[in-house]
């Protein structure tokens, strides 16, 4: 790991983005149609490796279980519209109706109505009542107030999902949450992130979670680098990641910690790079929030748009692409890297000659900085 | 070959692209009318060192006649519009005029009509009754259930063309295409393609091609590295394919496999830094399709742009410019590199001194990223 | 420190800007409420770390008292329009209702008129009567002419504010300063800059100075890298006087010389890399000259920008966003980076585990040059 | 000289532009009155360092003449519209009147008219007749030509500049022109190039010029990147020929051969920059354009513009912004880089504490890539 001198007194690594790197074919090829893309995490078993982020663009308990009926995994925000609003459609509405001088500031108060615990067991209840996995987020901040009416409305999977979660949270204040006391106590696989590094990762993994989330800020919607000067570039951050996994499954004897993208994969590309670098699989936002059912209805934000001190994040306008099914599975009518992201996956495994996910972690890449034109 | 550390768990190569490097001058320089541009594969001679890529919207019958009769080598497309309608002019005119939202899936319409083997037969006569040296294009896909009319037409050269052709292809589901076999068995030289490494090309030479295409995805018209994350740069490509040719050389006891760069080429200037690198030829595209004479009618696109599930190209729309005669060979009317192709690949070596190709292969260049303002 | 080869004659470090730069998580976070950004100079406490820059632009007598009552520390510009005119207020209103082709030569004029010492004695006094810390500026050139004139007018901080402020002046013509002497006979603490070099910082640390200003003409305002192909990218120059500091303090037996980011902080991401890479503080022109009561009404300029020979910076229309305590302290009401500036520090060092600004100036950073869409 | 490998069967230096360098003060200032940037080649003294281009957009004898006054070296491009009609001035009108899409093919038209020895005559007497240095300028295409006319004319210095010039020019058609014998037999100083690289510019020197000029179509009107794949960028090129002139001076016992950077400086950083790296002198074409008194009238195009196969440069519209004295001594009236290019220079190097050229030319540099924004 080479050391960059910034100036005498600052050294800092070189860290790559997936723009900086791409994937290059091999000697060998495959049929498409060969290829596998299965996931597993615990128990659950996935056709695709692919999450749905919490987010309210992108989740509503409808959207989760159509997009869990394609095969994915969908996490519902429990800090969103949808457990402060008994009907959130009209708010939803009047975000997208927001002209871009007041949508911050809207939102800031939208979202200052209270967290209702009888909302979080009413929309896990629907989507478990579909037949499909059910998974929901909390912040740290939020989630030793609301963990147990989580667990109580049944959950499969849990998700502690921040821009940065530590395993050591230094608070004066209150009693913080102890990760390791928590995860261990609980009768749920937990998901955990955003961790960008490979030390805290190490020590995200050896709290117990189930997989680890890989990012800070990343997405379309974050000006996180603009307003907080923190950056995690995906490619660095995922490798970074991947290398922890391999080290605690030798500390730990063979415990195998999933490590899962998220952010800054808005096109096939960047999920097929996410892969490459290591990811056992993706959380999408801005890609599944391009969808015609996403709640978004064409706009696409996240928690930090609408932080009531120090907003960190724009409501991003994408448009409404095609079906849920059409962006994951195609056909593609676009050749833009929107849709068919899985189509897009199996061909790139194939045309460098992978079968299965695991395998293709090994792909060679390249580094040669992309200028978009 | 030194190699970067992307993160803790992953290496990769940096791979430069033609705009990041330049042709230097070096202390000699010569009279640019003595300058030899000839280039010869098997028995074949031609003037230019240009082959016609196999696209609709650059070659036609008509067009493989003119652009053989000027000193290139033109290949027609064997699974494009010619060998499925009896008359795409009517196609080709409807695609040109095709609005940018329904291009895509229009095109998808078009395309799925069925190969007529009958029209491949009476394509390829109408140029061999012109006088040309007849070279034809299949994909590794369809070459086992057309090979055989292809070579009954009767062709002088047999090209093998997808993004990626590999000589080790794994397929469960039918016998997959023995490219050392077919080679083997064929009695036309064949130049099959892309590859875009070191290891991917050495193979190749070793199935007995006579040429080995060099590229993946980099024209104009592509946009694999959105959609697949997948990239060659091309200068690093063929540089890496012409150490393969050199060390397959030695390997065979002297067997010279031609390297021929697919790609990336739309103006003269790299055209000059492909052979700079190490190529012998170069198949061009864009930069064809630009002619008054084109099939494309100033629109350009390859087969990646009407795949049924996956499209991962554009039409491009870069108008008709000069007439092919003056497109290679000028005089030039514009200053940026898309009239007169020969003209300047010419004036690179004489202004550095090189008398032929081959010599010119060994021009000095230097890593200079370009900014495009 | 390793050197780049240009070309066979001539050899330079690479130096990195703000923009190459990124701030990364660690595995510990902390509460932002639990986070001192309190700053000390000599006998002077701040609550901010932040310097309000003297630009006419930027700090008038009312928005210095205003400043300085949120917990910065103003400085006025000594030989700006409030020491020439007994009522710049007209003269600020043309400047921001100049159009752009006469904006330099008008500028030109207004700043012809002269310097009046009984001027500098009055708004140093209206500063002092508002009980707020009173910090002067000249540049170099006048600070023999007029230091008598503020000292006896009173001020608690002395600033000589330069594009480049060397302890080592050459001038055949007139006695130069000399800083050493001046300092040494001065009964108040000094602040000097800009410096840009681990050598030309140390040597301005051993005038006595109290801080050095780290910068060259780094801010938005400013053209000296088209006009005098001079510049000094910030993250580098920073770490670099950084470095003088620590080595100065060694030398000195522990006198310890604040280092003050000065330019190109237009935005709190930029703010919070300035002291990761080594500053105590930082004094900020754009970022200031935003708020509804900066006396640019929307624009800012610098110095540079009326010079009489050689004009090298631009007024720059930057509109007036905002209350200067919502730009410093928030609430955000927009996520550039531009409001609360204060609180997205605190939130930077909290994600990255730090409680307080001299140990964030050891928090990891990666390389990532950084590409605005 | 580290060497990077662009694939396996390529390698190639890393080589840096302008806009890839800045220079950066050191620990001493200095008055920029007391700064000289005196120049003298051979016999000849000059108080400005900048030759102006030969180039019809830039000199005609009439500017020739008022450049030679503030105290530059013209050289008026003797193949050019001057010495082909008696009468240029409606032609020039006409070029500056030609839309976009006709411009090369009309300068194509006129630039075919014959070159008139009596009108090289002509102009030559007329410049001398004013009492300025007298230079002008042949191709070496047309030296053995029109080089004794020029003589006869009275010369005080001799130009011979094309793209690239060699010391070795192969040309089986007619003799070529033997720079070493043509130079040795001369009575008058010759500058030659353009040259490129530390060999080249070597051989160059061993001929017996005065001075090489440093380049190749690295200006503003040049599109040999696009089209000929060459390219020289400027900062490494001089660096490379200012190691040449050390050691040549070296090898010949003590004779200086000036370093004249030629292209790429169209603002006065660049200008600083070449200085910075090694020239002695720059010779300036799209900077002195924008002079009111320019023949281009706004516009500016080099001989490249109009060649009769392969034009390779465009005519450029850069607006007439200033007199000639304001563009090279001020007082500027705009901060962009374009006027008052000697105060600029003048200030640059008082600002890094140096006091004539070649102090200058050891001036620290960083490698910071700029991005224009």
């Amino acid at each position: 790991m080479t050391e960059i001198e910034i100036g005498r007194g600052k050294r800092g690594r070189r860290a790559y983005s997936f723009d900086d790197i791409a994937v290059v074919p091999s000697r060998r090829t495959r049929d498409p149609e060969e290829v596998s893309v299965a996931w597993q995490i615990d128990a659950y078993h996935f056709d695709l490796p692919v999450i749905g982020a919490p987010m309210d663009s992108v989740m509503s308990p409808e959207t989760a279980i159509a997009f869990g009926r394609l095969g994915g995994l969908p996490v519902l925000d429990l800090e969103g519209l949808w457990t402060r609003y008994e009907d959130p459609a009209p708010l939803l509405a009047e975000i997208a109706a927001l002209g871009p001088e007041s949508a911050t500031s809207r939102m800031q108060e939208i979202y200052a109505e209270e967290i209702k615990p009888e909302l979080i067991s009413a929309r896990l209840k629907q989507i478990r009542d579909a037949g499909i996995t059910v998974a929901g987020a909390l912040s740290p901040q939020r989630t030793q107030e609301h963990w147990k009416t989580v667990v109580d409305a049944g959950v499969d999977l849990f998700v502690i999902r921040g821009t940065t979660v530590s395993a050591e949270h230094v608070s004066g204040r209150a009693e913080p949450l102890n990760l390791k006391r928590f995860i261990y106590e609980l009768d749920v696989p937990v998901i955990v992130g955003g961790a960008a590094s490979y030390t805290a990762a190490l020590h995200l993994m050896r709290t117990g979670a189930a997989g680890v989330l890989v990012g800070f800020g990343g997405g379309a919607a974050h000006t996180t680098r603009l307003t907080l000067g923190i950056h995690a570039p995906m490619a660095s951050a995922i490798a970074d990641v991947a290398a922890a996994r391999r080290d605690y499954m030798d500390e730990s004897g063979g415990r195998y910690v999933h490590v899962i993208a998220d952010g800054g994969m808005g096109r096939s590309g960047e999920i097929i790079k996410a892969v490459a670098c290591g990811a056992d699989a993706v959380m999408l936002g801005a890609a599944l929030a391009r969808a015609t059912e996403a709640p978004g209805r064409g706009y696409h934000w996240g928690p930090e748009a609408h932080h009531q001190q120090l907003p960190r994040g724009e409501r991003v306008a994408d448009g409404a692409l095609g079906s849920l099914e059409e962006i994951l599975l195609g056909p593609g009518r676009v050749a833009d890297g929107t849709t068919n992201l899985i189509g897009a996956l199996k061909r790139a495994m194939a045309t460098t000659g992978y079968s299965d996910l695991k395998e293709f972690q090994r792909v060679e890449v390249v580094v040669a900085p992309y200028q978009r034109s």
